[in-house]
Order: C-alpha cells, then structure tokens, then sequence
C-alpha cells in the first residue's frame, strides 16, 4: 500500500481523515486480511503529521476492530465478515445524507433548543465539575431521585407557583413523557378515559395512547380553553397546560382555574397540570399553579427542559398523597433513570442562588427576543399574519392569512433556506381556519431572527 | 432576636449553620411574620464571618420561601403555614437519622460504587466540559440515543463481545431495569412467561413483575445453571447472565451456551442475555457472548455502571430485527429519557481510545483488590468460609460454614462497624444449606479491605 494514496484536506481533524482513509481501504479490500500496516513512525514521517495523530488513527481502527496491534510487530489488518461492514454503512451513510441535507438551512426557528449565549456555562462547568469529585456521585442514586434536589424544588415551588409542597412528594425524572407512562402505570387502575386539549401537546397524547387510554378532547382556542364542554365529558381524569397552553400559549384566568378544580372535586378526579415553561412569561407576573390552589386533585409536572437544559433529562412531578403512596410502591424497586450528576448540580446550582438568577436573566434575554421577532413580524408581513402567544415562552405562532397550506409554507420556507415548524399535529377535531407556523427563537440571535423574518417575507408574500 | 444566641461550632460549613439557626427559629416562632432581621452587615459584624457568609445564609432562606427580601430595607420573616413546615421537617429529620446511623459503620463493602482513585476523573471532565460547549449540547437528543455513542457502542461489541451488529440496532437506555421495563412492553404481546434464574438478580424479576409476567425458575449452583431443567419449562423466554452470573460469579461454558441457543431456536422464544460486567474477568479472557453465537435469538443488554460509573445512568440493548423494528414503532415518539451529556462524553471517550484504556487499567486495579480480599478471607476464616465467584466482577461471596443465620452474621458485622450485604434477596427455592455474604470491595482501598476482614472476624468468630 502506498501512502500516495493520502490527500489530508478535507477539513476535519487529520486523524480522522486518516482514520477514514484507512477504514475505507480495508472495507473495499484494498488491504488484505493480515497484511502489515506502515508503522506509526513512518506514516507519520511519510503525511508529515505529528505520531500523535498517525498513533490516534490506529487506536481508533484497533477500538473497531479493522486492525490489531502485535505489539513490536506493528499493526495487522483483521478479517471482515463480508455483511458486517455494509450493515454498518448503511445507517451512516444515512445518516451523513441526513445532515448534508440540512445545511442548506440558513435559519432554523427550531424549539427544541434554549439560547446559548447566554447559559451559565462556567458556573455550570464549576458546580458540575466539584459534584463529580464528591464520594457520593461513584453510587448509585435514590430510586426517586436525590433529596437535596428535591428539597430546592419544593422551595423553589412554594416561592415562584406558591405549591406548598415537600421533598417527600417530588419525584424526580427525565421527561414529562417519562413522568406521564410512569403515572399512567398508577393512574389505570382507576380511569380508561382522559381528556387532553385540542390542540395540545402531541408528546402527551402519546403517552397515554401507550396505555391505551381514551381520549376525550377539550377544545382550546386562540382565547382559551373552553370549560363548559366538561359538562358532557365521561372522564374524570384531565390532562392540562394551564400556564402556558400548548401550542396556543394562552394562560387560564384564576376563574378558569378555580372552574377546573371544582370539576375536579366534583367528579372525584385528578388534574395533571404540566407547567412546563411557566418561568417564561414577559407581560405580567406567572399565575399561580392550579397545585397551589388544591393540591389534592392536582398532578403538578414541571421540568427543566425549557427552563434549563434540555439535554439534562431533568423533570419532576408532585403527587397528592393516595397517589404518592401507590406510586412509591410501584417504583420502589427500580433504579432512577436520571443522571446522578444532572440531579446533584442542579441542587448546587439552585442551593446558590444561581437558578434564580437564571430565571431571572433569561426572562429577559427572551423577553427581548419575542418583541423583536413580534416587532419584525409586525413590520414584515402587516395583515397578512395574525400573531398569537407573544406574551410568554420560547416560540410564537403566526396564522398566515393567506389562501395557501402548511404545507405550502413549510416547503416555500425551505426553498429559501429557512426551517420553521407546523402545528397541525396538535390539532384532532378543532382545526384552525387557517394555516398556523410555530417561530421559536430561543436558539437565534437578534440578526438571526432578522434575516428570518426577510427570508419569510420574501418566500411567503 | 438577639444574635448571641448563635454559636456556630458543629464543624459544619457556617452559613448552613446560620441557616440553620434561622430556620429552627422561625419554625420554632421564636421570629415572628413580618419580623425584620439584622442585616447582612450587622450580622457578619456580630458573628465575626464574613458578608458573603450570612448572604449565603439568607439567600437559602429565601429561595426556601422562609424570608423575604425587600430591596433596601432589608430582610423579613414570612408568613408560614404551620402544616406546611412540618410536612416538610419530617423527611429531613428521617434522613438526618439515617445518615447519622450509617456513621457508625467503619468499613462498607458496598456493591453499589466504583473504584474512585482511579477514574479518569481529568479526562472525562475535560471531556465533558469540551461536549458542554458545542450547539448540539443545548438541544433534545435522538429518541433511542445518540448515532455517535450507538456506532462506539457497535465497535466495542464485537472487538471485546464478538458481537456483530451495528449503531442502529442498539438502543441506549438509561438502566438494565429500565430497558428491561420498555423491552417488556413489546415482549407481553407474545410471551406471558418468562424464566429467570434462581438465585437470580432480583431487579429483573422487579422489571417481569411489574409486567405481570410469570415466573419459572432456572436452578442455579455455586457451579453454574442446570439447563437440564429447561426441557420441563413452559415459557420461550428467559433472561440469563452467562458471562458472570448473579450472585454466583460463574460463567456459562460454550457448551451451555449452545445448548442455550438450541433451546431457543427449537421453541422459538428469546434469550436475554445481561452482561452487566463482562469486562471484569481476572482469569481468562471473557467468553464470547451468546449474541456473538447466534443474534436471531439474542436480545443483549449491557450497561456502563459497573464498567464506569453508575450515575451516569447509560445502558444498552442489542435487539434482533423484528423486535427492532416493534420497539422502535412504540417508542418512536418518545424522548431519550437518558442525559444527552453523558452520551456525548462517553461517546468522546470512546472515540480516543479511553474507554479502553480505562477497561485495561480498571481490570487490573479489581484483579488486585480482589486478590487481596481472597487471600485475608482464606487467611482470617480458613475452613469456616467457602469463597465464591472469585474469578471475575467487583464482589464475591462469602459461604459462612457456621451454625448462624445471615441476620446474625449482618448484625454482628454491624456492631463491629462493617456493613455487609445479604444474598437471600436473590433466592427464590433453590435457598443454599449456608448463609451466603455478599461483599463488595470496588470502592475500598487496600488497608480499608484488610480492616474490614480482620473486624468481621471478631465479629464472626
């Protein structure tokens, strides 16, 4: 083999370039089985790289097991099985197409992300970085989740959604996804119906299609939940986001809240309230939870998805006690599924003081960026949109007044390079007049959201 | 309130005691609602700290809910529920018990941590502050985890298991137990049984049950199982570990591993195959898996909390085709419920080659300190133990050839400072004629290992 074959310019770290070379060369047979590979002395002389790199390439093909090392011998080509290697390929190649394929995008108003910039990441880093010397982070952790967490939760409930509430009641998990198919396990014992809001939180909807639920719909408008339609509803058991609803982002006024538990009271029911990005509202003061008006007909979810980190994995749910007590026995024998190190720097972060300011800072670093992306909105498109939710949250719905499909807009989107999001998989029954688009902007920066927005006009008008 | 009723001398950190203080004071009412306190100033002064001491004392009084600032004027007592504050006292005060209780205990052969000396503790923090910093690290991950971890993953299979598969047949989990639960989801549309082993782990038995499955039980000796029992069994499935049964520590031969797989093909059923510390192995190279012998019939669950760190929370399955592509469908819409961080920084530690570096170093430092533990064992108790499972894992048993049950032996351990573990959580019917100790030695030293044998035989003989 000779090592003309080279070129290393392509961009990426030249251990890989040579790692990849290497790979591809072996699973094309232009290697054989057992034939000796140049040493990493001479490889490196010969690509004029450092033997750190050419050593890094040859660790990598031994950890697949392209080659192996005898030692003083040098580096030997192993055998293939034939079909080992395409069953490999195949779902990289897939998945490289995948990301060519979203790099023509120039903006993504994607809302599956948080900003930044602006996120605490030497602090984090810190904290994280001293829980991980600490004795108790090489254990296991607590079944439902480590009490000092838990403890900061229940203050951090009582003192920002008035939830009296304590660290005996909070169970610590991953996801609100997580959170509902564990209370689903409990809650099917008693109830095969539930009523979700229509439209609403697909992820939710799921999770209760997995325990095969019924599902009553409750229709939501771009004013709000309408309560007089539970009258006629045969569940007892709802499914509501009272703070921010989702995708509307309308909240309930404290009449539709106290309506809510007193249905709840009546038919003998729980409420699951998720307040999933209740910290982010930009007008006013956050309405209290519904848990903090009746704790003992409401499930209260909260995470720190939006809030936080979605990539921690880090959600809770506050049970009244019947179902607390049942839920504990269920789960009592299960290990936590939620990173011990998510858990124990966030109880140093908010122990310090640090997830309060965080709030509060990105209040209104997102603050700032709604009334931008709602000002450019405004300017751009005039009359031909209608804007709904700007008062809270990571994203804004615009319902284009125009006699065209989502998926019209969508792929006109596309076309010009930017990436936005349908909201027709929230909706069952109650389908809007028109076509709605979800912005989030949470990950762009204020030129970004500009550039956007022109990007729209230009594909949509 | 006068501030020399403070005396801050219980070793712990002096704004926790300040807290403290405060706290039991206006639980205690002997501050009353509305209630200015001294300033920060003024208390630092009289206490003799500093002012950043008595902000941090306040500031958790506050995030707590207990006190209020108001700006310039400073500090004030809340209003407090008086119900609220004792729901809350009570797990607190259980678990200030229980921690002081487990104070007493000198040497614990835990089996629930890791060694801690040797983790890679720089590397792996350099790692994940490089992952914490890139734009990927701030969204959701893939549902059924991340492609970067699943192809490492992929590769350390078949390089260290003889297992050939490929990133998208493996699933990432956060827990065996929680695989398990997810996987048994998909397996009660066909299968009402199942065969575990006994003794057998009990946190499988945990994840069958919780399916309502029912159970049969493989016999399982000091020897290995006895699969002649396997004829006579109802069930198609069965989970097993083959590399290093649980608790026992014996690895099933080639032999049994074929007639395994035999079984299983000729009832058309599966084999679970947990491999949950394969890399550990002092005597020999570990045997291939039975997923290496024949995939069809092989659903392989491996983990990374023995391996390196259970906090983590990062497991795997191997699942074959058509239980593939059923799990995916069901589980499509659901969130990763496992930390997008560890994944990453797993998946870079891989990539450079240290994961197995770590396993090399890892096998050695357990090799040794398990040879250590073997000798004072044979050395101290002679003929009055039977030593079990040597070979390979991060515990061993420990056969106590005297007329005493297993209480006694905890207890008696427990009053001379060392905490032992129990193994009859483990049988179901096939209960041994002796009481069988569990000792874990990964995360003790050499000298605590030597202390904590010579103390168990004064407490044992």
């Amino acid at each position: 083999m000779k090592n003309s074959l080279f070129a290393l310019n392509d961009g990426s770290p030249k251990y890989k370039q040579i790692y990849k070379q290497f790979k591809s060369f072996i699973e094309q047979g232009n290697v054989k089985a057992d034939e000796q590979l140049p040493s990493v002395r001479q490889l490196a002389d010969s690509l004029q790289v450092s033997r750190n790199t050419t050593l890094m390439a040859y660790d990598q093909l031994v950890a697949e097991g392209y080659i192996r090392g005898e030692g003083r011998k040098g580096y030997f080509v192993n055998q293939l099985e034939p079909h080992l290697y395409q069953e490999t390929l195949t779902p990289r190649n897939n998945q490289r197409t995948k990301r060519e394929d979203t790099e023509t995008v120039l903006i993504d108003f994607r809302t599956d992300t948080i900003d930044q910039s602006h996120f605490p990441l030497k602090i984090w880093r810190r904290m994280a970085n001293q829980v991980l010397a600490l004795p108790e982070s090489f254990r296991y952790g607590e079944p439902f989740g480590e009490i000092c967490l838990r403890e900061q939760i229940a203050a951090y409930l009582f003192q920002s959604r008035g939830v009296k509430t304590n660290a005996n009641a909070i169970m610590i998990g991953s996801s609100t996804q997580q959170m509902l198919i564990n209370l689903g396990h409990i809650l099917k014992d008693n109830f095969s119906s539930v009523i979700v809001e229509d439209p609403g939180f697909d992820g939710a909807r799921e999770a209760f299609q997995f325990h095969h639920f019924t599902l009553e719909y409750l229709p939501v408008s771009a004013t709000g939940a309408d309560l007089s339609h539970l009258k006629q509803m045969d569940s007892s058991l709802t499914y509501v986001t009272p703070s921010h609803h989702s995708p509307y982002g309308v909240s309930m006024s404290i009449q539709q809240r106290q309506t809510l538990i007193h249905w709840a009271n009546k038919v003998q029911g729980y409420i699951i309230e998720d307040d999933y990005d209740s910290e982010f509202r930009y007008t006013q003061q956050p309405f209290p939870a519904l848990a903090s008006i009746d704790s003992t007909r409401v499930i209260y979810l909260g995470n720190f998805s939006k809030s936080f980190l979605p990539g921690l994995r880090l959600s809770y749910m506050v049970l009244p006690q019947p179902l607390l007590n049942r839920y504990k026995n269920r789960f009592l024998h299960f290990e936590s599924s939620t990173s011990l190190f998510s858990q124990l720097t966030m109880a140093k972060f908010m122990v310090n003081g640090e997830w309060n300011r965080h709030i509060k800072r990105m209040r209104l670093v997102y603050k700032r960026k709604m009334e931008h992306l709602v000002s450019l909105l405004k300017e751009q498109f005039g009359q031909n949109i209608s804007i709904i939710g700007e008062q809270s949250g990571l994203y804004v719905l615009i319902k284009v007044n125009l006699a065209c499909s989502e998926k019209w807009l969508m792929e006109r989107a596309h076309h010009y390079g930017v990436k936005v999001r349908p909201t027709s998989i929230y909706f069952i029954k109650n389908h809007p007049d028109r076509p709605i688009i979800k912005l989030g902007f949470s990950g762009l920066s204020f030129d970004e959201i500009e550039l956007g927005v022109n990007l729209l006009r230009k594909a949509w008008l």
